[in-house]
Protein backbone atom coordinates (compact mmCIF):
# COMPACT_ATOMS: atom_id res chain seq x y z
CA UNK A 1 0.00 0.00 0.00
CA UNK A 2 1.68 3.23 -1.16
CA UNK A 3 1.75 5.61 2.39
CA UNK A 4 1.60 9.52 2.39
CA UNK A 5 2.87 11.85 5.17
CA UNK A 6 1.22 15.41 4.49
CA UNK A 7 2.52 17.97 6.46
CA UNK A 8 0.12 21.15 6.60
CA UNK A 9 -3.62 20.71 7.58
CA UNK A 10 -5.04 23.93 5.59
CA UNK A 11 -7.35 23.99 3.39
CA UNK A 12 -4.62 22.73 0.43
CA UNK A 13 -3.33 19.31 2.71
CA UNK A 14 -6.62 18.76 3.68
CA UNK A 15 -7.99 18.25 0.39
CA UNK A 16 -4.56 16.44 -0.62
CA UNK A 17 -5.22 14.09 2.31
CA UNK A 18 -9.10 13.22 1.21
CA UNK A 19 -7.97 12.35 -2.24
CA UNK A 20 -5.22 10.05 -1.15
CA UNK A 21 -7.30 8.49 1.88
CA UNK A 22 -10.24 7.99 -0.95
CA UNK A 23 -7.74 6.04 -2.96
CA UNK A 24 -6.66 3.59 -0.49
CA UNK A 25 -3.22 5.45 0.49
CA UNK A 26 -2.11 4.85 4.17
CA UNK A 27 -2.60 8.60 5.23
CA UNK A 28 -0.62 10.67 7.83
CA UNK A 29 -1.47 14.18 8.20
CA UNK A 30 0.53 16.74 10.31
CA UNK A 31 0.35 20.22 11.61
CA UNK A 32 1.37 22.41 14.29
CA UNK A 33 -2.14 22.08 16.13
CA UNK A 34 -3.08 18.71 17.46
CA UNK A 35 -6.24 19.29 18.03
CA UNK A 36 -7.50 21.15 14.05
CA UNK A 37 -5.12 18.26 12.80
CA UNK A 38 -7.01 16.07 14.35
CA UNK A 39 -10.29 17.35 12.91
CA UNK A 40 -9.12 17.88 9.16
CA UNK A 41 -7.58 14.15 9.41
CA UNK A 42 -11.16 13.55 10.83
CA UNK A 43 -12.91 14.99 7.30
CA UNK A 44 -10.49 13.51 4.88
CA UNK A 45 -11.37 10.17 5.62
CA UNK A 46 -11.94 7.48 8.95
CA UNK A 47 -8.53 6.05 8.25
CA UNK A 48 -6.44 9.01 8.22
CA UNK A 49 -3.83 9.46 10.84
CA UNK A 50 -2.77 12.83 12.81
CA UNK A 51 -0.03 14.21 14.84
CA UNK A 52 1.79 17.41 15.10
CA UNK A 53 4.57 18.29 13.00
CA UNK A 54 8.06 16.70 13.95
CA UNK A 55 6.43 13.18 14.65
CA UNK A 56 7.77 10.64 12.80
CA UNK A 57 7.27 10.12 8.87
CA UNK A 58 5.45 7.16 7.94
CA UNK A 59 4.81 7.69 4.67
CA UNK A 60 7.10 7.08 1.53
CA UNK A 61 5.60 10.27 0.04
CA UNK A 62 6.06 13.31 1.75
CA UNK A 63 3.75 16.25 0.61
CA UNK A 64 4.56 19.91 1.93
CA UNK A 65 1.59 21.55 2.00
CA UNK A 66 2.88 24.62 3.01
CA UNK A 67 3.45 28.30 2.16
CA UNK A 68 6.78 28.23 0.91
CA UNK A 69 8.09 30.41 3.20
CA UNK A 70 7.36 27.82 6.29
CA UNK A 71 9.11 25.19 3.95
CA UNK A 72 12.63 25.75 5.13
CA UNK A 73 11.72 25.11 9.11
CA UNK A 74 10.07 21.77 8.37
CA UNK A 75 12.93 21.04 5.84
CA UNK A 76 15.16 21.58 9.35
CA UNK A 77 13.19 19.67 11.45
CA UNK A 78 13.03 17.05 9.05
CA UNK A 79 17.03 16.66 8.29
CA UNK A 80 18.73 13.18 8.44
CA UNK A 81 14.86 11.64 7.45
CA UNK A 82 14.20 12.28 4.13
CA UNK A 83 16.39 10.58 2.31
CA UNK A 84 14.86 7.99 0.50
CA UNK A 85 11.67 9.94 0.96
CA UNK A 86 9.50 11.37 -2.13
CA UNK A 87 9.12 14.93 -1.38
CA UNK A 88 6.28 16.74 -3.02
CA UNK A 89 6.76 20.59 -3.56
CA UNK A 90 2.74 22.43 -3.60
CA UNK A 91 4.15 25.86 -3.11
CA UNK A 92 3.46 29.07 -4.98
CA UNK A 93 6.44 30.79 -4.44
CA UNK A 94 5.75 34.41 -4.38
CA UNK A 95 6.47 37.87 -2.85
CA UNK A 96 3.43 38.45 -0.57
CA UNK A 97 3.81 41.75 -0.22
CA UNK A 98 3.90 42.71 -4.40
CA UNK A 99 1.90 39.72 -5.37
CA UNK A 100 4.31 41.17 -8.38
CA UNK A 101 7.04 38.23 -8.62
CA UNK A 102 8.17 35.31 -7.17
CA UNK A 103 10.85 35.05 -4.34
CA UNK A 104 12.90 31.93 -6.12
CA UNK A 105 15.67 32.49 -8.98
CA UNK A 106 13.95 33.54 -11.84
CA UNK A 107 15.72 30.36 -13.76
CA UNK A 108 14.64 27.91 -11.56
CA UNK A 109 12.29 27.21 -8.84
CA UNK A 110 10.96 26.44 -4.93
CA UNK A 111 11.15 22.90 -5.86
CA UNK A 112 14.82 23.10 -7.50
CA UNK A 113 15.37 25.21 -4.04
CA UNK A 114 14.16 22.00 -1.95
CA UNK A 115 16.31 19.26 -3.95
CA UNK A 116 19.19 21.53 -3.62
CA UNK A 117 18.38 21.32 0.34
CA UNK A 118 17.91 17.74 0.34
CA UNK A 119 19.60 15.74 -1.94
CA UNK A 120 19.11 12.58 -0.89
CA UNK A 121 15.08 13.19 -1.62
CA UNK A 122 13.62 12.59 -5.21
CA UNK A 123 11.58 15.95 -5.48
CA UNK A 124 8.57 16.41 -7.23
CA UNK A 125 5.94 19.36 -7.97
CA UNK A 126 2.87 18.94 -7.90
CA UNK A 127 -0.54 20.15 -6.93
CA UNK A 128 0.41 24.33 -7.33
CA UNK A 129 -1.34 24.65 -10.46
CA UNK A 130 -4.82 23.04 -8.65
CA UNK A 131 -6.79 25.76 -6.38
CA UNK A 132 -8.42 23.83 -3.14
CA UNK A 133 -11.79 23.81 -4.26
CA UNK A 134 -10.94 22.22 -7.87
CA UNK A 135 -9.06 19.04 -6.16
CA UNK A 136 -12.25 18.65 -3.71
CA UNK A 137 -14.63 18.69 -6.35
CA UNK A 138 -12.34 17.02 -8.79
CA UNK A 139 -13.48 19.80 -11.64
CA UNK A 140 -12.56 23.33 -12.29
CA UNK A 141 -16.08 25.53 -11.37
CA UNK A 142 -18.40 22.76 -13.04
CA UNK A 143 -16.69 22.96 -16.76
CA UNK A 144 -13.91 20.30 -16.75
CA UNK A 145 -12.03 17.96 -14.89
CA UNK A 146 -9.59 18.61 -12.56
CA UNK A 147 -5.81 17.69 -13.46
CA UNK A 148 -2.94 17.71 -11.06
CA UNK A 149 0.38 18.03 -13.28
CA UNK A 150 3.31 16.42 -11.33
CA UNK A 151 6.91 17.19 -12.67
CA UNK A 152 10.31 15.47 -11.48
CA UNK A 153 12.55 13.80 -13.14
CA UNK A 154 12.33 10.36 -11.31
CA UNK A 155 9.90 8.19 -13.44
CA UNK A 156 9.22 6.01 -10.35
CA UNK A 157 8.63 8.50 -8.13
CA UNK A 158 6.24 10.32 -10.55
CA UNK A 159 4.60 7.27 -11.47
CA UNK A 160 3.45 6.44 -7.57
CA UNK A 161 1.86 9.76 -6.82
CA UNK A 162 -0.16 10.24 -10.23
CA UNK A 163 -1.46 6.29 -9.19
CA UNK A 164 -2.10 8.08 -5.69
CA UNK A 165 -4.13 10.88 -7.55
CA UNK A 166 -5.69 9.01 -9.42
CA UNK A 167 -7.24 6.50 -7.42
CA UNK A 168 -8.58 9.21 -5.47
CA UNK A 169 -10.45 10.15 -8.59
CA UNK A 170 -8.54 13.07 -9.97
CA UNK A 171 -7.10 13.55 -13.09
CA UNK A 172 -3.08 13.45 -13.02
CA UNK A 173 -0.16 14.00 -16.28
CA UNK A 174 3.56 14.48 -16.01
CA UNK A 175 4.51 17.29 -17.21
CA UNK A 176 7.92 16.89 -17.13
CA UNK A 177 11.57 16.81 -15.65
CA UNK A 178 11.88 18.80 -12.52
CA UNK A 179 13.33 21.97 -14.75
CA UNK A 180 9.58 22.10 -15.92
CA UNK A 181 8.64 23.64 -11.81
CA UNK A 182 9.87 26.86 -13.02
CA UNK A 183 6.90 26.81 -15.54
CA UNK A 184 4.67 25.31 -13.17
CA UNK A 185 5.34 28.05 -10.82
CA UNK A 186 4.75 30.93 -13.49
CA UNK A 187 1.30 28.90 -13.99
CA UNK A 188 0.63 29.18 -10.22
CA UNK A 189 1.35 32.45 -9.91
CA UNK A 190 -0.40 33.60 -12.97
CA UNK A 191 -4.01 32.02 -12.15
CA UNK A 192 -3.03 33.46 -8.52
CA UNK A 193 -3.23 36.95 -9.73
CA UNK A 194 -6.10 36.45 -11.75
CA UNK A 195 -8.18 35.16 -8.65
CA UNK A 196 -7.04 37.81 -6.24
CA UNK A 197 -7.99 40.37 -9.15
CA UNK A 198 -11.34 38.74 -9.78
CA UNK A 199 -10.75 37.46 -13.29
CA UNK A 200 -11.32 34.16 -12.28
CA UNK A 201 -13.55 32.52 -8.80
CA UNK A 202 -11.15 30.40 -6.77
CA UNK A 203 -13.36 27.61 -7.94
CA UNK A 204 -12.03 27.80 -11.24
CA UNK A 205 -8.55 28.91 -12.60
CA UNK A 206 -6.79 26.58 -15.80
CA UNK A 207 -8.22 23.52 -16.48
CA UNK A 208 -6.07 21.34 -19.02
CA UNK A 209 -8.09 19.94 -21.50
CA UNK A 210 -6.59 16.85 -23.88
CA UNK B 1 -13.18 51.54 -36.47
CA UNK B 2 -10.44 49.37 -35.26
CA UNK B 3 -7.59 48.84 -37.77
CA UNK B 4 -5.62 46.04 -37.43
CA UNK B 5 -2.35 44.91 -39.56
CA UNK B 6 -1.32 41.26 -38.21
CA UNK B 7 2.34 39.97 -40.03
CA UNK B 8 2.17 36.58 -40.75
CA UNK B 9 -0.15 33.88 -43.07
CA UNK B 10 0.43 31.28 -41.32
CA UNK B 11 -2.64 29.03 -39.15
CA UNK B 12 -1.91 31.60 -36.20
CA UNK B 13 -1.84 34.65 -38.67
CA UNK B 14 -5.27 33.43 -39.97
CA UNK B 15 -6.99 32.55 -37.10
CA UNK B 16 -6.62 36.11 -35.67
CA UNK B 17 -7.46 37.79 -39.04
CA UNK B 18 -10.51 35.66 -39.10
CA UNK B 19 -11.42 36.82 -35.48
CA UNK B 20 -10.79 40.48 -36.19
CA UNK B 21 -12.80 40.83 -39.85
CA UNK B 22 -15.82 38.94 -38.10
CA UNK B 23 -15.66 41.64 -35.69
CA UNK B 24 -15.88 44.38 -37.70
CA UNK B 25 -12.29 45.63 -37.69
CA UNK B 26 -10.16 46.66 -40.80
CA UNK B 27 -7.71 44.24 -41.18
CA UNK B 28 -4.92 44.05 -43.73
CA UNK B 29 -3.03 40.85 -43.70
CA UNK B 30 0.77 40.74 -44.44
CA UNK B 31 3.32 37.62 -45.26
CA UNK B 32 6.43 36.94 -47.38
CA UNK B 33 4.76 35.27 -50.29
CA UNK B 34 1.69 37.35 -51.57
CA UNK B 35 0.01 34.79 -53.42
CA UNK B 36 -0.21 32.89 -50.45
CA UNK B 37 -1.19 35.63 -48.15
CA UNK B 38 -4.44 36.79 -50.88
CA UNK B 39 -5.29 33.18 -50.32
CA UNK B 40 -5.09 33.53 -46.39
CA UNK B 41 -6.84 36.71 -46.25
CA UNK B 42 -9.73 35.46 -49.00
CA UNK B 43 -10.04 32.79 -46.33
CA UNK B 44 -10.23 35.19 -43.31
CA UNK B 45 -13.13 37.52 -44.45
CA UNK B 46 -14.27 39.32 -47.73
CA UNK B 47 -12.96 42.17 -46.42
CA UNK B 48 -9.37 41.44 -45.36
CA UNK B 49 -6.75 43.37 -47.54
CA UNK B 50 -3.67 41.68 -48.44
CA UNK B 51 0.05 42.14 -49.64
CA UNK B 52 3.49 42.20 -48.72
CA UNK B 53 5.85 42.45 -45.53
CA UNK B 54 7.30 45.97 -46.08
CA UNK B 55 3.97 47.32 -47.42
CA UNK B 56 3.07 50.35 -45.35
CA UNK B 57 1.07 49.51 -42.79
CA UNK B 58 -2.52 50.23 -42.61
CA UNK B 59 -3.62 49.35 -38.88
CA UNK B 60 -3.05 50.92 -35.59
CA UNK B 61 -2.89 47.79 -33.88
CA UNK B 62 -0.14 45.56 -35.58
CA UNK B 63 0.39 42.30 -34.47
CA UNK B 64 3.16 40.00 -35.40
CA UNK B 65 2.12 36.54 -36.05
CA UNK B 66 5.54 35.31 -36.48
CA UNK B 67 7.89 32.29 -34.76
CA UNK B 68 10.24 34.29 -32.41
CA UNK B 69 13.57 34.52 -34.48
CA UNK B 70 11.65 36.17 -37.25
CA UNK B 71 10.40 39.05 -35.24
CA UNK B 72 13.95 41.25 -35.06
CA UNK B 73 14.06 40.63 -39.01
CA UNK B 74 10.31 42.39 -39.50
CA UNK B 75 10.91 45.22 -36.78
CA UNK B 76 14.20 45.84 -38.44
CA UNK B 77 12.46 45.99 -42.11
CA UNK B 78 9.62 48.09 -40.56
CA UNK B 79 12.14 50.63 -38.04
CA UNK B 80 10.64 54.12 -37.74
CA UNK B 81 6.92 53.14 -38.74
CA UNK B 82 6.00 51.46 -35.66
CA UNK B 83 5.99 54.78 -33.09
CA UNK B 84 2.42 55.27 -31.55
CA UNK B 85 1.32 52.35 -33.03
CA UNK B 86 0.27 49.17 -30.30
CA UNK B 87 2.24 46.26 -31.26
CA UNK B 88 1.03 42.53 -30.51
CA UNK B 89 3.76 40.03 -29.47
CA UNK B 90 2.37 36.22 -29.80
CA UNK B 91 5.48 34.22 -29.72
CA UNK B 92 6.53 31.47 -27.74
CA UNK B 93 10.31 31.73 -27.31
CA UNK B 94 11.44 28.35 -27.44
CA UNK B 95 15.12 26.99 -27.98
CA UNK B 96 12.73 24.56 -30.59
CA UNK B 97 16.51 22.64 -30.94
CA UNK B 98 16.37 21.60 -27.26
CA UNK B 99 12.46 21.68 -26.58
CA UNK B 100 13.65 22.56 -22.41
CA UNK B 101 13.86 26.24 -22.44
CA UNK B 102 13.59 29.92 -23.26
CA UNK B 103 15.59 32.12 -25.46
CA UNK B 104 14.97 35.29 -23.86
CA UNK B 105 16.31 36.46 -20.33
CA UNK B 106 14.59 33.92 -17.67
CA UNK B 107 13.33 37.09 -15.64
CA UNK B 108 11.80 38.86 -18.95
CA UNK B 109 10.14 37.74 -21.85
CA UNK B 110 10.51 38.55 -25.69
CA UNK B 111 7.12 40.71 -25.59
CA UNK B 112 9.73 42.46 -23.00
CA UNK B 113 13.04 42.39 -25.37
CA UNK B 114 10.44 43.85 -28.19
CA UNK B 115 9.16 46.40 -25.84
CA UNK B 116 12.83 47.93 -25.55
CA UNK B 117 13.41 47.54 -29.50
CA UNK B 118 10.59 49.71 -30.13
CA UNK B 119 9.94 51.96 -27.18
CA UNK B 120 8.09 54.25 -29.14
CA UNK B 121 5.02 51.87 -29.52
CA UNK B 122 3.01 50.06 -26.86
CA UNK B 123 3.57 46.26 -26.92
CA UNK B 124 0.95 43.70 -25.35
CA UNK B 125 1.73 40.25 -25.10
CA UNK B 126 -1.48 37.75 -26.89
CA UNK B 127 -2.50 35.24 -28.20
CA UNK B 128 0.38 33.04 -27.10
CA UNK B 129 -1.60 30.85 -24.80
CA UNK B 130 -4.00 29.54 -27.16
CA UNK B 131 -3.30 27.03 -29.88
CA UNK B 132 -4.63 28.59 -33.78
CA UNK B 133 -7.10 26.00 -33.37
CA UNK B 134 -8.84 27.09 -30.03
CA UNK B 135 -9.13 30.35 -31.82
CA UNK B 136 -10.83 29.22 -34.93
CA UNK B 137 -13.24 27.41 -32.99
CA UNK B 138 -13.95 29.26 -30.13
CA UNK B 139 -13.45 26.37 -27.90
CA UNK B 140 -10.83 24.58 -26.22
CA UNK B 141 -11.63 21.13 -27.44
CA UNK B 142 -15.21 22.01 -27.38
CA UNK B 143 -15.06 21.71 -23.66
CA UNK B 144 -14.79 24.97 -22.64
CA UNK B 145 -14.76 28.56 -24.42
CA UNK B 146 -11.63 29.73 -25.30
CA UNK B 147 -10.19 32.93 -23.85
CA UNK B 148 -7.35 34.95 -24.64
CA UNK B 149 -4.92 36.58 -22.03
CA UNK B 150 -3.59 40.20 -22.82
CA UNK B 151 -0.45 41.54 -20.90
CA UNK B 152 0.73 44.94 -20.96
CA UNK B 153 1.51 48.19 -19.39
CA UNK B 154 -1.29 50.62 -21.31
CA UNK B 155 -4.72 50.23 -20.11
CA UNK B 156 -5.83 51.84 -23.60
CA UNK B 157 -4.35 49.29 -25.33
CA UNK B 158 -5.43 46.38 -23.94
CA UNK B 159 -9.15 47.64 -24.57
CA UNK B 160 -8.56 48.10 -27.62
CA UNK B 161 -7.11 44.63 -28.72
CA UNK B 162 -9.79 42.89 -25.67
CA UNK B 163 -12.47 44.67 -27.81
CA UNK B 164 -11.61 43.47 -31.38
CA UNK B 165 -11.10 39.73 -29.72
CA UNK B 166 -14.87 39.77 -28.00
CA UNK B 167 -16.10 41.38 -31.20
CA UNK B 168 -14.89 38.56 -33.29
CA UNK B 169 -16.80 36.06 -30.78
CA UNK B 170 -13.19 34.44 -28.35
CA UNK B 171 -13.55 35.50 -24.69
CA UNK B 172 -10.20 37.70 -23.74
CA UNK B 173 -9.01 39.04 -20.21
CA UNK B 174 -6.50 41.29 -18.79
CA UNK B 175 -3.69 39.14 -17.89
CA UNK B 176 -1.91 42.14 -16.03
CA UNK B 177 0.97 44.10 -16.86
CA UNK B 178 3.60 43.55 -19.67
CA UNK B 179 6.17 42.11 -16.90
CA UNK B 180 3.50 39.20 -16.91
CA UNK B 181 4.66 38.24 -20.19
CA UNK B 182 7.31 36.02 -18.12
CA UNK B 183 4.38 34.15 -16.88
CA UNK B 184 2.00 33.58 -19.99
CA UNK B 185 5.39 32.51 -21.82
CA UNK B 186 6.17 29.62 -19.35
CA UNK B 187 2.20 29.17 -19.91
CA UNK B 188 2.40 28.88 -23.63
CA UNK B 189 5.79 26.32 -23.06
CA UNK B 190 4.37 24.11 -21.02
CA UNK B 191 1.62 23.76 -23.09
CA UNK B 192 3.70 23.40 -26.23
CA UNK B 193 5.42 20.88 -24.10
CA UNK B 194 2.26 19.08 -23.81
CA UNK B 195 1.07 19.01 -27.03
CA UNK B 196 4.72 17.49 -27.97
CA UNK B 197 4.77 15.07 -25.84
CA UNK B 198 1.05 14.00 -26.82
CA UNK B 199 -0.12 14.37 -23.28
CA UNK B 200 -2.57 16.84 -24.53
CA UNK B 201 -4.11 17.50 -28.52
CA UNK B 202 -3.20 20.80 -30.38
CA UNK B 203 -7.12 21.24 -30.20
CA UNK B 204 -6.67 21.69 -26.13
CA UNK B 205 -4.85 22.75 -24.06
CA UNK B 206 -4.84 25.49 -20.91
CA UNK B 207 -8.32 26.92 -20.66
CA UNK B 208 -9.17 29.25 -18.23
CA UNK B 209 -12.57 29.27 -15.89
CA UNK B 210 -13.65 31.75 -14.37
Amino acid sequence: MTSVSIIGAGNMGTAIATIAATGGAAVQLLAQDAEKTAAAAATAGASVASGVAGDALTGDIVILALPYPAVAGVLAQYAGQLDGKVIVDITNPLDFATFDSLVVPAEGSAAQVIAETVPGARVLKAFNTTFAATLATAAVNGVAPTTVLVAGDDAAAKDALINVITAGGVSAVDAGALKRARELEALGFLQLTLAAGETIGWTGGFALVK
